[in-house]
């Protein structure tokens, strides 16, 4: 009985996979107007559909708070009025950015004749594994569809009720549209070997994207055979130089720390050149402080005030709170060495006025964005300039840094010839 | 003492391993000039010592042999002072291609006053996991140096002798050059659990790619945590459309044929459409007959004389020699649908004079390259023009077909500021 069970939901998944994949192909073809037009239809209906989706979401918030979830969990998890308007309006920013889809990237013409164009392509079936966050199922279908992609999700159990409710209402938008209703999956069985399954899915998905916490983005990395797009962890630091102007230090590392602590581009530890430090450690020390944010520090940072001493493991913490580690280096190669041994290659700054330490710092730092005199809470879709984003890619392969849209795109290469053979 | 033996051997690997990520550092600072000058360097060395090379080369041949090789294996491993002067010639041709390394992607600026430009960087440290072919050892290191990365190298074991060799000889030109010598290692524990050792060292490789037969790209994908750049496998098809030009159909698909029978861009399936089946087919079978090529056909192309019958597994097949599979269809659709199930993303080309049949074939097919009255033959980075190739991308993340050097690259954003804050 639960072998047969098994079978069944595995059947489950392949089918709403295969249906998925069936509905990029079609995908594929629609026009920009056509995908703008189902955006506007979902965001119309989670409006008009509000009251169902809100009596939905309340039932994974009390199953939630009876099963002792956290408030901070419960948040993420529960959607009100002025959540869902979000997400409506979200759906319409949508619609006015360039669709890439289509975009002739290069063209150019082989001695032998042949017109070669390289042109950008949805990347046909995505999936997308994520936790408690009923959003992340509008927000990854919409930039799918948008992209001409279809997309499998797989949420959270403690969000089932929200998602099954998000999926109905977006299906329920897709049947007015020309888009095929069938480029939205959810896969409803939330046990772990279901998610096992998608992980080793190579024949219907192109790429897993992982969107929550560390773990299970490890989890997806370390056992997926589709290529995944990897995401999140961020100990970024703030370097502050010999030369660096005080108060822009000050405020830079103030505001990469306590502006949103919880983020990945936020800041975890802050390098302070000893020279610096001579004159103003004293100055930064005090200003987290009355932030109300505990310091780890090496020796040098101790003397100045209630200060935890820093040790090996507190330089490879992800803190995601009001926390801080410093250390004193004597050198900015100093510091890139450091960042580059214990750092995620997320975000990076620099405060200095000495140009040779910027060249240095911007060209040995490893890391998807470097700064110089600005915080590193930068890193972000939007505040690039991108209109949307995917997610923070922190690995190196095809997309580093924030995604936007073409981040779920993939090219093609179209020949043009009168007869050429080799 | 077999448990010591596996943790020595694993430290060999990870030492190696540790070497190159910190080679990879002072690799993605060297210049262009000096990585030019290495490779210069390693072209003459490997002339100069080539009486070493072909005498290591000798007993792996010799191994080979004994241990009943075959003669196509044996001639793949096998050098001499041709096939050497090709490499060495192959370096200098590398050294005037230009280095994607540096180069600045987009520029722009924020409201904020934000300056920001993403530019190219190398990707890191490369895994190579590759057969009895020595000759991938030089390419392989050559185009990761050219792009300012380290490469741990993972042969084969009958080839051992071979490569570390050839490794012996790059490090003796980059002991002469202002490279570091460690940005090259070569992992001489063939067994298979280092190479499964490999898949999983995210620690210190950036991206795995495996050359060689579908077995070998397939058990990496499987297994790897890395991120893999897939290459490979091509089931690729020519179809004749009704209004197709009968010499030029019959030419292109007889080169796509039997150009070179055993290289992934050659076509393993004809599909033709029953109007041109109707006066050409017999032309086209004839043509194939004459140079040797077996057919497996479907009832339509079975009157057309010796023909075995080709059944499901046939259109999944590459036969990478003188066989093919040809089925008669009923339009461009049915030639999509069949391309888009049996397939494997490569190459895929029709012949056809109807403009709306290739727009419908171009827009629809699901692979890296397709062509319009052209042989399948041309996906290769040198028929491209890129002057160099990585492999040939079947995946649709990073690149797609054909890789030149940018494969080899990642990008970072670098942020200028004036004390931004969020």
């Amino acid at each position: 009985m639960s072998e047969l069970l098994q079978v069944n939901e595995a059947n489950d998944l392949l089918q709403k996979a295969q249906l998925a994949k069936t509905a990029a192909a079609t995908m594929a073809k629609t026009t920009t107007a056509e995908k703008n037009e189902a955006l506007q239809l979902i965001s119309a209906q989670l409006l008009e559909e509000q009251a169902f989706i809100l009596a939905e979401n309340e039932k994974d918030v009390a199953a939630g708070r009876a099963g002792g979830m956290s408030e901070s969990l419960i948040d993420r998890l529960k959607l009100d009025a002025g959540r869902l308007d979000d997400m409506a309006e979200a759906l319409i920013q949508l619609t006015e950015l360039d669709d890439p889809v289509g975009e002739v990237l290069e063209q150019w013409e082989r001695p032998n004749g042949l017109a070669m164009s390289k042109i950008r392509v949805p990347l046909g079936v995505i999936g997308m594994i994520y936790e408690a966050r009923p959003n992340v199922t509008v927000d990854a279908s919409s930039l799918c569809l948008k992209t001409g992609n279809a997309v499998v999700l797989r949420g959270s159990s403690t969000a089932i009720h929200s998602n099954k409710a998000l999926v109905q209402v977006i299906h329920h938008a897709l049947q007015k549209s020309d888009l095929p209703e069938e480029a939205v999956q959810l896969i409803e069985d939330t046990r772990r070997e279901t998610a096992a399954q998608m992980f080793k899915l190579n024949s219907h998905l192109d790429v897993l994207i992982p969107r929550g916490g560390a773990k299970l983005i490890q989890t997806v990395v370390q056992n997926a055979s589709v290529p995944v797009l990897e995401t999140g962890a961020g100990n970024c630091h703030v370097y502050i130089d010999e030369t660096a102007d005080a108060d822009m230090a000050v405020s830079i590392a103030l505001n990469a720390k306590t502006q949103r602590p919880s983020v990945c581009n936020s800041c975890e530890s802050i390098l302070v050149h000893q020279e610096w430090a001579k004159d103003h450690l004293g100055k930064l020390v005090e200003a987290l402080k009355q932030h109300e944010v505990q310091i780890h520090g090496d020796e040098a940072v101790q003397q100045y005030g209630e200060v935890i001493p820093a040790g090996e493991e507190d330089w490879g913490t992800e803190y995601l709170g009001l926390e801080v580690a410093i250390k004193v280096v004597d050198s900015v190669g100093e510091a890139i060495a450091h960042i580059n041994l214990y750092g995620t290659k997320h975000s990076e700054a620099i405060v200095s006025e000495t140009l040779e330490s910027v060249d240095q710092f911007f060209m040995e730092v490893d890391a998807a964005a470097v700064y110089h005199n600005a915080s590193t809470r930068f890193t972000d879709g939007f505040e690039f300039g991108f209109g949307a984003e995917i997610g923070i890619s922190t690995q190196k392969l095809h997309a580093r840094g924030p995604m936007g849209l073409p981040a779920l795109t993939s090219t093609k290469y179209l020949i043009q010839g009168n007869g050429q053979v080799k």
